[in-house]
C-alpha cells in the first residue's frame, strides 16, 4: 500500500481517486484555494460537488492550509490542476514537495516560448522550478472524468523521463478498466493532447453547418464532420513532428480528438460558430469562458508565425488551423478554405 | 457539355448525378437487374425511392434492357454497384463499354486472393476483365449518399493510374460543395476505405457497451469508443503498408471511419455485439443482411493467416481485428482485449 495525494480537487485529480483507491492505496485529496466549496462538501458528505458523485469511502479531504499535512509520507502525488492552474502549482506546490516523491500531472497540453516552442508542461514545469531534481510525468489520452469515476473502459497514456517511474507508476494505478500504455515520447503526447483541443473545435464547426442545414432535413450529417475529422489530423501529425514528438502519437491524438468533439464546451462554441455566430457573440452567448483549445490555437498559430520567420515551418501547411486563428482572433467568419485541404499526387 | 453514364441506380451511384448535372453534363442513369423498381419509380416520378428525394431535372432514367442506347456516347461511365456487385459489373457491363471512354467506381474496396493479397476493385476488375484496356478508377472517402445529394460539404479521394483522367474527372464533377483529391496510390486510397469498414464495427462496439452501462446513467460515454478509435487507426495503419499502400492515407482512414460509426447497418451489429448479443443473434435481430463490414473482416483475417505462414504479417500484430473475426465467425462473446492494445515504449 502507497499514499497517494491528489492535489486539485477538480473533475480529473477526484476521479483520479477511484482506480488509486481500488489498487488498496490510501488516497488523499488536497483541494486547491478555488477548490475550497468541493473540499468543503466533501468533507461533509463524501461527494464530490461536480462529479456529482460518492468518492470511494476511505478517500481523505483536505483543505489546501492543510497542504504539508496532505503531503506527508506520500509516495506518489498527482497534480490535478488545469492547463491555468499550471503556473500556480509551479509556485505553491512543487516548493514544497521532496525530491523523492514523483509527481505525475493530469494537466495536459503545451505552454509557448518566445522562440517559437511549445513545450510540455512537464518539462516547463521541471525548467521553471528552483527545485529542478523533481521527476515531473503526466496523464494523456482520451479520458473525460466522469466516466473514469464511472468505471468506464477507458485507455490513457502516462508519459515521462523516467521509464522506471511510468512503469511503477502503471502498476500502481491500472485496472480492469483504467488502461496505461506508457512512454518516454514526452513531446507527442502532450502535442497529440494539446492539438486535439484546437482541432477539436475545427470538427464542431460542422457540427453547427449540419445544425443549421438540418433545419430543412432531420437525418444525420457526417460527411463535413468526417471531412474535417480528416484534415485535422493531417495537420495534427505535421505538428507533432514539428513540435518534436513521435508519429505514432497521431493514434492518441485520434483517440482524443474524438472524444473532445462530444463533449464540453469546445463543442459548444464550434457549434455557435458554425451556426453562424462570430466568435465573439458565440463567446458572449457561452458567458465567461476560458477554453483550452482557444488557447492552444492561439499559441500554436503564433509559434508557426516565428517559425516561418527562422524558415522552420510554412504557415500554408496548417490552413485549418489558421482559419481557426482568423475566426478567433480577428472574428472572421466561418468560410472552410475546402480547396486547400485538396491533395494532388 | 459532356454524357456522363451512370450505371446501378443505388443510392450512391445516383447520388453522383447531382454533382454531374450542376456542372452542366448530360446525365444518365441505367439501373441494374436489381433496380428495376427504383428505375421504373423514378420514369414516372422523377423521385429516387431510397434516397427519398427528386433527381435533377434533366435526369435521364433507363432499364438494363437499354443499357447500350445508355452508354452511347458517353464520355465517363460512373460505376455504381456495391462491393456485391462487382463480378455481375465485370461480367455484365465491361464487356460492352468502348476501350476509350473512362470509368469511375463509386464501388470501394478490396477482393481477397488465394495467395492472401487483397486487390483494390479497379484493379481486380480490369485483371478479370478480357477487355483489359479500360480505365477502371475509383472513389474513396467519407461520403454518404443522402448527404451528398442534400449538397453537405463533402470531401472525396478520386484513385486511379491514370493522373490525367484523375484531373479530368476532378474537373468534370468538382462543385462548391463536392471536393475531390486525387490520388495515383490505389492501394492506399482502397485500403482505407476498405479496412475502415471493419474498425467501424469495433467502435461501434463501444456504443453497445456504453448503452449497457447507462441504464444506470444517463450522462454521454466517449472514452470506450475513442479507445477503440484510436486502436483502429492503429491496425489500419499496418494493414495499409501490409497491403501496399502509402501511410497518409490514414487521414483518409480516419474520417471515414469516423462516418461509419455514425451511421448504417453496422453501427447496428456492432451495438448489438456490445450489449452482449452474439453475432448470430444479433444478425439475426438485424435479419437477413449482407454488411461489407463482416466480409472485410473475414478476407482481411484470412489474408493476414495466409501472409503468416509466408512470415510477412503476425497475426498478434493486429489483435481488435481477430477478435472481431472471433466474434463474427467463432460466434465469441465480446470481451475486448485491452492489454494487447497497451504500449510500452
Amino acid at each position: 500500500m502507497s499514499i497517494i495525494t491528489i492535489v486539485g480537487a477538480g473533475m480529473m485529480g477526484s476521479a483520479m481517486s477511484f482506480p488509486a483507491s481500488e489498487n488498496g492505496h490510501k488516497v488523499r485529496i488536497v483541494g486547491t484555494p478555488l477548490d475550497r466549496g468541493i473540499i468543503r462538501h466533501a468533507l461533509s458528505t463524501g461527494c464530490h460537488m461536480t462529479l456529482n458523485m460518492q468518492l470511494p469511502d476511505d478517500v481523505e479531504f483536505y483543505q489546501f492550509d492543510d497542504v504539508e499535512k496532505a503531503l506527508k509520507d506520500a509516495n506518489l502525488i498527482i497534480g490535478g490542476v488545469s492547463s491555468f492552474g499550471v503556473d500556480w502549482f509551479v509556485n505553491s506546490v512543487l516548493p514544497i514537495i521532496s525530491q523523492d516523491i514523483p509527481i505525475i500531472m493530469v494537466t495536459k497540453g503545451l505552454r509557448d516560448m518566445p522562440n517559437g516552442s511549445l513545450i510540455p508542461f512537464p518539462i516547463y514545469m521541471n525548467n521553471t522550478n528552483v527545485n529542478k531534481n523533481l521527476s515531473i510525468s503526466a496523464i494523456g489520452g482520451p479520458c473525460t472524468s466522469y466516466e473514469l469515476a464511472k468505471h468506464h473502459q477507458t485507455s490513457v497514456t502516462f508519459c515521462g523521463e523516467n521509464l522506471a517511474y511510468l512503469k511503477k507508476f502503471k502498476s500502481m494505478l491500472e485496472t480492469k478498466y483504467y488502461h496505461i500504455s506508457i512512454s518516454t515520447d514526452i513531446f507527442g503526447v502532450e502535442s497529440a493532447v494539446a492539438f486535439k483541443n484546437a482541432y477539436a473545435l475545427a470538427v464542431s464547426i460542422a457540427v453547427g453547418i449540419s445544425q443549421e442545414n438540418s433545419k430543412h432535413n432531420v437525418s444525420q450529417h457526417y460527411n463535413t464532420q468526417a471531412a474535417l475529422f480528416s484534415q485535422s489530423l493531417t495537420e495534427i501529425a505535421k505538428l507533432i513532428k514539428l513540435f518534436g514528438g513521435k508519429q505514432n502519437k497521431i493514434f492518441l491524438a485520434a483517440g482524443d480528438l474524438y472524444v473532445t468533439v462530444f463533449g464540453g464546451r469546445t463543442r459548444l462554441l464550434g457549434t455557435l460558430l458554425g451556426k453562424g455566430y462570430s466568435a465573439k457573440d458565440a463567446l458572449e452567448e457561452l458567458g465567461e469562458i476560458t477554453l483550452e483549445s482557444i488557447a492552444i490555437v492561439e499559441a500554436t498559430a503564433k509559434s508557426i508565425k516565428i517559425l516561418e520567420k527562422q524558415k522552420k515551418a510554412k504557415q500554408k501547411d496548417f490552413p485549418l488551423l489558421f482559419h481557426l486563428y482568423e475566426i478567433l482572433f480577428h472574428n472572421q467568419k466561418v468560410n472552410i478554405p475546402w480547396k486547400l485541404f485538396e491533395i494532388i499526387e
